[in-house]
Order: C-alpha cells, then structure tokens, then sequence
C-alpha cells in the first residue's frame, strides 16, 4: 500500500503542482486562481480516499477470504472485481461537469518543449509537458474531468510499483532450490519466452491478415506490432499462482522452477518488448524485415539484459561489502534498514540513469541482496527487510490489480475485437504450451530428475499474466494497433487470474503434485489435527517416497554441473569474502594465497565456521503466510535430529563436496519441516523449546 | 528513506510526465522528441542518484558518530552539512548549458488554466500549469537547468514529508507521562505559542519599521507578515533534541513535557499561520486592521484545529474498532499492518478533501492509534507499525535536514537582511523566553509537582526550529517579504539545530537533569558497568531521591484533576469499548446498561481482566534507540517484584482509582527500571528469564 500511496501522493503532489504562488497582490484573479487550486486539491483528496476505502475493503474481504479458507478467488482476482465495481459506478454513475479549465491555444513553435511559460497579459506561468493527445481525445479532455483524474501515468506503473514487486520477488527467491534448477530456469525464461513470442507474434500475424481480408482492421497492424504483443504476454507473473503454491506449501521443485521462471520471464519480457520497439530499419518502409535492424535489435537485447544484469549484481555486492565491513552498523537496525533500502532503490535510478532497464536491475539486486547481504544484517533487520518490500510488494500488487479492473471502464480508447481477442487467447495457450512441453522434453534429456508430465500440465496451467503484462501494454495506447492490444491483454489477464488463478487448488490436487499440507487439511477436518507430530512426520515421509507421480530423487547426484561449479565457487571465495557466514578463505584460497586471505576473511568466519550451512536460503521464506497464519512453531524431532547430527561439531569443512552434499541432504529433511509445521497447543508450564531459545541466545548474543 | 524514495520518484515520474507517447509514426520530429523526453529521464536519474548517495554516506556517518559516541552533532545536524557541501557544488562547481528548452509565448489569454492545451501545427500537446514566475525570474529559469532540476515543489515537504514524520510524533507518545501532564502541554502548545507568535510579530514589526526608516527594506513588508514569521518560527521541532533526550533517557516527565508541547506546537503553528494568511479585511487597504476580519480568523483557526482534531481522533477510532470487531485478522499481521497504514493515510486525505489541515489530523489521529489501535494489533503488527514508521520518519527526517542544507545555495531569491537576522534572532529568543517562564509561573501555581527552574532552562534551550518551520516557510517564497522571512528561517534552523541542538548533552549535565544513562555511562567508563543490577537499582533509588534538583512527587497526588476524570472516563468506558485490554464494560457501566455492557464487551475482556494495566503506554517507546543499542534484557529484580505484587491475582479492579494509583506506582518503579536497562553477559545455561519468557508465550497464544 506504501506504493499506491507514493502515488496517490504523486497524483496529489502533481495537481499541488498547479497550485500557483500566493498572495502577491490583492487582486481577485489570484484569489479565483487559488480558489480553483484548492477546489482541484480537495477534489484529488477525495478521489484519493475513494481509492483507499476501496483498497481498505478489499483487504478485509481478502481477510474474510483467508479466514474462511475460501481458496477458489484470489487476492489479486477479488482486487480487480473492486476495481471493475468502481470502475462501473465512475463511468456511468457519477458525471462531472467540466468546468471548461481548458483552453487550446494555436501556436507557431515547431517543437513541444518540456517547459513551457506562458506570458499571461504581463504575468509569467510555467507549464510543463505532460504528453501528446491525438485530436480526438481533445474533446475527451475537456468532457470528463473525472475519468480523467482516475487516470495515472502510465509510466507510474513501471516505475513506482513494478520495481517493489520485482525486488521482493528477487528477495524472497527461494535461492537453493532455485540453484538447483538454474539450467532449467534459464532455458525457460530465455528459450522459452523468445520461442512463445515468436509463435503469438506469428499467430496473431495470421490473425491480423484474416481480419484485413474481412476488414476488420480499423488502423495499421504491422508485424514488428505482433511481436511486440507476443513479447508483452509472454511475460508470466509470479504472483497469484506462487501466492497459493506458498500457503499450500507444495514441492520445493516444483515451485523453485515455476517462481524462477515467472520471476525470470518478467525481465527477459521487458527486455525484449524494449528490443523489438528499437527495431527500425533504415530504408523508406519501417516495417520491412532488414538484417542490419534485426541484429542491433538483438545487440541491444544483449547489452541492456547483460548490463542490467551486472548493474543490479554489482549494487548489491557494494551492499554486501558495506555491511560486511561496517559490523557494527548491526547494533543499529534502523541505520541498517535505511541502508539497504537506499542502495535497493539506487540500483534502479542507476540503471535508469546509464540507459539499461531499472526493473530488471532490480531483480538480480533483490538475488545479491538476498544471497549475500541478508547474511551480514543483524537479525532484526532480516525481519524488518523482509517485512518492509512484503508490505510494498502487497500494496503495489493489489494496486495495480484493482487498478485493472478500474481500467476497463474508465479508459477512453478501449478497441474490442473479436477475432483479435479470440486469437490471443488461443495464441497465449499455444504459445505457452509450445514453450513447456517441447522444453521440457528436451530438459528431461539433460535432466537427472525430470520434469514429470504432471509439473508440465501445472506450469502450462500457472502461466498467468498479471503485472508486468499489464504495465508493459498500458505504456504506450497512442496508435490503434496498441490500443487494441491493450484491449485484448486486459481480457487475458483477466481470464487467467481468475480462471487459472481460481482453479490452482483443484489443479494441484487433480495433478496429485505432492502437497503435504492438503493432507494436513484433510487430517484437521477430521480431527487428527493435533493427535500426534511424528505421526505426521511419518505421513509425509510416505508421500514422499510413495507413488504420487513425483520421482524420488537421489541427493547426491540430482545436481547438474552447473549448480555444482557455482556452489563450490560461491562456497568457497564469494560467500567469505561478502558474507560472516562461510568458511574462512584460507582455508579455502591456495596457500600462496595466504596474507591475501587473512586479509579478507571476517573473525568471525573463524567463529562461525561450525555453523556452515546455507541458512540464508531458506530463512527468507519462512515466514510465508504458512508460518504466518498456523504458527511458528515446529515439533519434527527426527528431522531436527538429522540436522543437528549433519552439522559438523568443530571441524572444518574444507571439502565443498562434503558440505554441498550434507546441504542437500538438510535440504531434503527440511522438504519434510515444512509438510509438517504444525501448532500444538502449548501448556503454559512447558519450557521453550530447544529451537526457540537457540534463536532467542543468539539473538542476545547479537544485540549485546 | 521511503519518503525520501516518495520524494525522489514524484520527480522522476513528474519528469517521465514529460515524456510524450511513442512511436506513431516515423516522422523525424517524434524521434527527437522521444530522445530528449529519454536524455531527461536520465539525467533526472542520476541526479537522484547523487541524492541517495549522499544520504547513504549520511547514514555511515551517523553511524561512526553512534558507534563513537560522538554527541555533539546530531544526524539532522550532519544531513544539513552534507545538504550544504552539495549545495555548494551545485551552485559553484557545475555549469549545466541550458539546451533552450523553454519557449516563451505571449498569448492572449484571460487566466491562467490548470490545463494547457497547444495546438503545434495540427498536433495537441497537454501542458500542466506549475505556477507563476516572476518576470525577474524568467531568464534565471532558462540559465541555470541543473539547480532547477534539485528544487522539490514547495508542497512536498507539506503533503509527502512532514505527515509521516508527525504520525510517528503521535504514535510514539509516551501516552501516560503525557495524559499526566496535558495541562501544561496545553497550555504551552496554545497558549504560548500564540503569545510567541506575536511577541516574534511585534519586535519583528519594530525592526521592519527600524528597516523602512535607514532605506534598508526593498519591498513591502506587513504586519500580517510579521505575525506569519512569528506563527511559523513558533513552531519547536520535536525532533533533535528529543532524539538525544531519547537516548539519554532522561526523566520522563521533562520528556513528555517537551515532546508534547513541540508536537503540538506544530499543530498549533500550521494552524496559526494558515488562519493569519486568511486574515483578509474587506476595505480598501487589506493591511489595516479590522475587527471582523480577525474574529474570522479566529474562527477560521478554531474551526479548522478542531475539525483537524475530530477527524484525526474518528479514523483512530474507526480503525480500533475494524481492529476490535475483526479479531481474526491478528492472524495475518501483513494484512493488519497494510490496514494500519492506509487508515492512517486516508485520514490525511480525508482532512485535506474536507479542507482542514491533514497535518493536524495525521498527529491526533496517530495519537488515538496508539493509545487504542495499538493495543488490538498482534504482536508482530505492532513492531512491524512502529519499524515501517520509525523508518519513514528517519527518511522524510534526514531528507528534510539534508534539503535545507542545499537549499541555502541553491535557492536563487535570497534576501539577506543583517537587521533582520539579528531582529529575528533576538525575536525568537525572547518569544521563546516569554512562551516558557511566565507560562511555567502561572502553571507552578497550580502545579503539585512544580515544574523547576531547571526544567525551565531546559524547555527554553530546547526549543529548535527544524522541518516543520522549513516546510511553512518554503511554502511560499513568492513575495520579497516572504523570501527575506524564508533566508532568515534557514538560518535560525541552522542556529538552533547546530548550537542548541548539539549542546544538549552539555546542558543536560549542567542543568543536572536526572539521567540514569549518564551515570551508567561514567560506570561503564569505570569498568563497574557489569558489576550488579541491584547497585544499579541502588543508585538510581539514590538519584531519584536524592537532591537533583527534581523535586520527589508523590505518587498518590501528583495527577491533575483533568487527567483523573480522563483516565476514569477513558478506563472504564474508551478501553473497553475499542480494545481488548480493558475491564469488562459491565463492571463499570451502570447496571441498568447491562443488556449493551455485555453486548459491547469482547470475550476477551474477561479473559484478560486480570492484566489490567496501561501495558500500551510504554510499549511503544521502549524500543527507543537505547533499547536497541544496549540490549533488550531488563534485569531489575525489585522493579519487577513491585510489579508483580502490584496486579491483582484474580480480583476484579472495579475500583479505577485503586487502578490508577496502581498504576501511577507502577509508573514510578517502572521509571526505575528504565534507568537500569543493562546488558548483562548471558550464560548459555541460564534459563530465559521470566519477563521475557513471558512475553513469549503470550506471543505463542496469540498466534495459535
């Protein structure tokens, strides 16, 4: 909410804008134009308020929802109905007369300036530019002031609520499991997303052909147009499927190679959308295929991917050295806090700043961040971190899905096509089921454990478009062609979030993924709840190796080389050198490397190296809504069991190998923690559990 | 920072504003445009940039300075140095060429409209009015880009900064300390501050007529103007001086007087001076003085402070009772705390749309949030409310100092005025001086427990002038009177935050205020710092009793009537009805209401009636920064016995005055354990202690 009220203070601040200097003299024209001003603020005051009480109900409706575990309607879905309500009442409730404020003026200058001033009978006014308007809107602008006031800026969206909802998706990336699945990731968020734009893009050419022969087409629709459709519902969201999967706390996997790839195709949409805009040749006719614009097209998705990449990186490695050398900012979370909130944000102004893209600058700050910062804040600054861009993430989310459904009424230019519409939709499909299956099988070839067919049907059922789709497509309405593709990307998204948002619950059990927490469910309603931990414990070990179409998997060799040569690499030279939590580098560097290593090794590496494990990686998602809302206790005596006796007593582990594979195998056991977190009712007399007080020591031990 | 962030994208996207939409056509004239709407982009990025850095390198050195125990400047202090370095090497240093951007037009236009409309051959281009210009101004505009560029809208400060910065004033009230001593609070905050207002507006006055006679005033300068500087250099800034007393932990009645009187005071203040810019008479002559115009005036202060006052007070309550009513939302802190937040933005909207002061309404109304709200949340949403505010409060904070630092060279209508300054300095001295002393004689009068010459002293040195005296007076610099009063006020910001600010820890000790951290500190020095707890309980009994110069208060009479009838009507009737901490209503209300007692009445009340005590009141400021910094264990084995064998164990407390005067003991002892927060070295063997594990399990059964 943070994030919508950054723009609801933007809308505010933009019309306090016009709000001209007071009280120089007393005549009454400035008293009339201070009175209008006013009259304006008040006004956006009050649409403002409108906005949040909106927002307020759908957060207790949201409440009531979770409360009642009604499941079949998400957050973001039941946010968009508000919005179509709203939209409806202000479209054909409510009608502002205007006050005729405008005027149009006929001007000789050649070029639209950014600053304009105005000389007003003697009087100087500033104006600035707030964009072009084709001819026909004119009369818009001057019948419906009130449309027009709901109306935000669409560069808004990208970039005052994209760049939260990104970073928290890049923080809470569940970083192990996502290692693990790195190949795969890559080669569904690249290959895939570049393969399922091409094929929307070919298919709604088709399309686009059909109705010119039929003429339907009431403007121009040229190839490089089609593309960019299919670049912008290319993009898959994170967000609403992952919402559940988090509450439902299904496969580790599964959700690591889904929330990857989602989290992933954001960028390489954005990217390549920005790619195929920069297409223009240089002969007479800008639509015709020339290699030359081809080629730099693909140069500049090349550079401005690979340079946001290393921008976002390397700003979240300055984080990590500053709070990896700065120790002592721990004893002060709030410095700590505002810290890292600053250098998160500066990566995006920065990226903005040399040209690249800040939304996807974000991303790979919000991996380092995650991976390397997190380790060296003190833990209430990981709470507080983590809270914070959840709080964003779930206002700016919520805003810009309300915001959607607001938009269907209340934009002007809306071009509703039918053979359009239908051929997206059957080019969405086609498209993502071009990029799941046919990459799957080919993964699955490279794979140790493979996809099942059953993780395919859910990731093809998972392709919802939300945010970015939606971000990416309101950014540009001028010409017919986008106008209608706006048109048609509201449906979609609107389909797939409700459709396949809603029905994520009955898929997942339909497709037997493996959810502990169905069983759970099912136990609680029948009142075995609370009966017994290891009872449970014992389920979900039969789940897991019983036969529900998921592959048991061998710890030690399901991992591709790939994540092995970065985990030994990470392990051993980058987590030393920008974290307290690996292992100190002489032992890992060669021995001629020896005074280099003393110098960058932390004492307390040498302190810490009993308690190496990767523990970053998974206290970031710990505190889902799972944790959040059945309690934060956990009784899994066997697992703890097996984790106390994998951590070395005193040794040190200087054979990678050794620690990957004992990682792994945690990792495993804690798969099973987390079918289990279960809250007994705890008798007053009982002491601590043995768990609680460590983290409660070692939280003293910070604070002292 | 989030403020900061607010603050930082308002401009990017104002400027993104400017961008106009792409791509119709491949006319040349649109590439261009598009190229200059992008170069702006960037360039807006990267001077954010250097914003953030700069708050970034503020925070290290805040940090270095805390770690140090450097007292003698406080952050804002150091954000205004480095507001100041920047300032001078925008001013100096760099020469942006202005690229002719502007074009001045000359129409023939009756007003000025908030829209524009331009007509450039055959396409519309929408401009956005920003305000007038002086003609002396124009040519500056077309000069000088870059210090253009790092100028925020004046109504920033007003509507993006200063709310949450007051927000965080009134839900960090230490509630008790400052119920106790309303009167005076009051009577300070009103009283005193108009009687400020026009001692400042007199001898003002004096020295623009001193001016006027030698030549040395080059514009018009008003009584009214007089009495706006005097209103708006009234208002004392909360923020330096209670930072340190904060640290300090100083006694916690001066605390409460201080942090209330300047709390209000800014109220009062915006309120005061928005009534003097409305004071218009209706002859000829608009400076003369007429009877009506100014009883208007009074009404418009009277009616907009109270209106302000009861909206702020309705959304507090509003929220209690969704807080109160919803009782599972305690589940989904996320939800609870996204809640929080925009109830408590909607109450500046909602104020300002019904045009009182949002200010105003955002401090009463976090003041009811935290004396009801408060105490409904979980326990997870009220760390997460009071972390996510702190923050915006250090943000918008710091943003502000560090503005007012590069403001002084960047702004381009100083008006330095020797006579003036010294006038003004002498004003604002000898305001201050008559708010306090005669005030605190007439209070003393009535006083049990006098407000001492000490105390005096103190109130008087700490009375600076910080963001809300910037924000007032950088509202409108417009006129020669206002740009004069607008350079003068920076200046006194300087003086005061510098040298009052600074010397605080200075006149605290020879002032000889009673500060157990203080005697801590020497301890500590001493090496007797981890000696025992109960020497510490010792010294602190000796402090408190001993001859300090704090007179010893009696715990039984010292409350004022006022604050008796308030905490009877708020214990036995407010609580109840809208949090879950009070006695059950039944019990207090007559019993002919029993039918709507019970009705009123939450299960939890009986539950919980055994806890009667104001737990909320001290919650809140407990994790001050002395908290966080040296620990979060509370040893003080008396302290907590006292407590103990102050609750009733099983009895009903029908009797509110048995309460408060439990209370009220309660207070006093807690006021000890206060002073004696040590950090003692824990054993790993040693059992959590009971305090602690207390609140533990109270969290667990809150979360189950």
């Amino acid at each position: 909410m943070m994030k919508y009220w950054l723009l609801s203070l933007f809308v505010l601040v933009s019309s306090l804008c016009s709000c001209p200097c007071r009280a120089e003299d007393s005549a009454m024209e400035n008293i009339v134009t201070e009175k209008k001003a006013e009259e304006s603020h008040r006004q956006d005051s009050a649409d403002l308020l409108v906005f949040i009480l909106l927002l307020t109900l759908t957060i207790l409706t949201i409440w009531l929802f979770k409360h009642r575990r009604f499941r079949f309607l998400h957050e973001t879905g039941l946010a968009m109905i508000y919005g179509l309500l709203v939209g409806v009442v202000l479209r054909y409730a409510i009608h502002v007369p205007s006050d005729m404020n405008n005027v149009t003026l006929s001007c000789n200058v050649n070029a639209s300036p950014a600053t304009l001033l105005v000389n007003v009978s003697g009087k100087f006014y500033e104006y600035t530019l707030k964009g072009e308007i084709s001819a026909n809107d004119v009369d818009d602008i001057q019948d419906n002031e009130m449309l027009r006031k709901v109306t935000f800026d669409p560069e808004v969206f990208f970039n005052i609520l994209l760049p939260p909802i990104i970073f928290h998706a890049g923080y809470s990336l569940k970083q192990r499991h996502f290692f693990r699945n790195l190949g795969s990731i890559l080669a569904y968020a690249f290959v895939g997303t570049v393969v399922s734009c091409f094929i929307i893009g070919l298919f709604m050419y088709g399309c686009v052909m059909l109705m010119k022969q039929i003429g339907h087409m009431g403007g121009d629709f040229f190839f490089t147009d089609c593309l960019f459709f299919g670049a912008i519902v290319s993009a898959t969201d994170p967000v609403t499927v992952l919402a559940i999967f988090n509450e439902l706390q299904v496969d580790a996997d599964l959700y690591a190679l889904l929330f990857g790839e989602s989290v992933l195709n954001d960028a390489v949409a954005v990217v390549l959308s920005s790619s195929i805009v920069a297409y223009q040749p240089e002969g007479d006719n800008t639509h015709t295929f020339e290699a030359m614009a081809m080629l730099k097209s693909f140069g500049i998705f090349l550079g401005v991917f690979s340079g946001s990449f290393a921008l976002g990186v390397a700003t979240g490695v300055v984080t990590a050295l500053i709070s990896f050398n700065f120790t002592k900012l721990r004893d002060f979370p709030l410095l700590e806090t505002a810290l890292f909130f600053l250098m998160s944000w500066s990566t995006f102004l920065l990226a903005e700043a040399c040209g690249f893209t800040g939304v996807v600058a974000v991303l790979f700050c919000g991996m380092t961040q995650a991976h390397y910062t997190f380790n060296n804040l003190s833990p209430e600054s990981q709470d507080r971190t983590k809270q914070l861009f959840e709080l964003l993430n779930f206002l700016a989310e919520n805003f810009i899905f309300s915001y959607m459904g607001l938009t269907l009424f209340t934009f002007h230019n809306h071009v509703f096509n039918p053979i359009f519409i239908v051929g997206a939709f059957l080019a969405v499909f086609l498209g993502r089921a071009v990029n799941i299956y046919p990459l799957s099988f080919l993964l699955n070839l490279g794979r140790r454990n493979k996809i099942s067919s059953n993780f395919q049907h859910m990731m093809m059922f998972a392709g919802l478009r939300g945010a970015m789709t939606f971000a990416l497509s309101i950014r540009d309405t001028a010409t017919y062609a986008r106008q209608m593709m706006f048109s048609t990307t509201l449906l979609v998204v609107f389909f797939t979030v409700w459709i396949c948002g809603g029905g994520t619950t009955q898929m997942l059990s339909c497709q037997k993924i493996r959810s502990c927490f169905l069983v759970c469910c099912r136990l609680k309603y029948s009142g075995l709840f609370n009966a017994s931990c290891l009872m449970m414990d014992f389920l979900c070990l039969r789940l897991q190796i019983g036969p529900d179409g998921v592959e048991r998997r061998s710890t030690k060799h399901e991992s591709a080389w790939f994540f092995r040569i970065w985990y030994n690499f990470d392990h051993n030279y980058l987590k030393p050198i920008l974290t307290h939590s690996g292992p100190p580098l002489n032992a890992t560097l060669p021995a001629c490397c020896g005074p280099l290593a003393r110098c960058l090794t932390s004492p307390q590496a040498y302190e810490n190296e009993e308690q190496l494990k990767d523990s970053d990686s998974d206290l970031i998602l710990n505190d889902g809504d799972i944790t959040l809302s059945y309690g934060d206790v956990t009784v899994s005596t066997d697992a703890a069991g097996a984790h106390t006796s994998g951590t070395p007593v005193g040794g040190v582990a200087v054979n990678s190998d050794e620690a990957l594979d004992r990682e792994l195998a945690f990792g495993d056991h804690e798969l099973v923690i987390r079918g289990t977190r279960l809250v007994l009712p705890m008798d007053d007399s009982e002491p601590p559990l043995p768990l609680d007080s460590h983290r409660h020591r070692h939280k003293n031990e910070t604070m002292s």
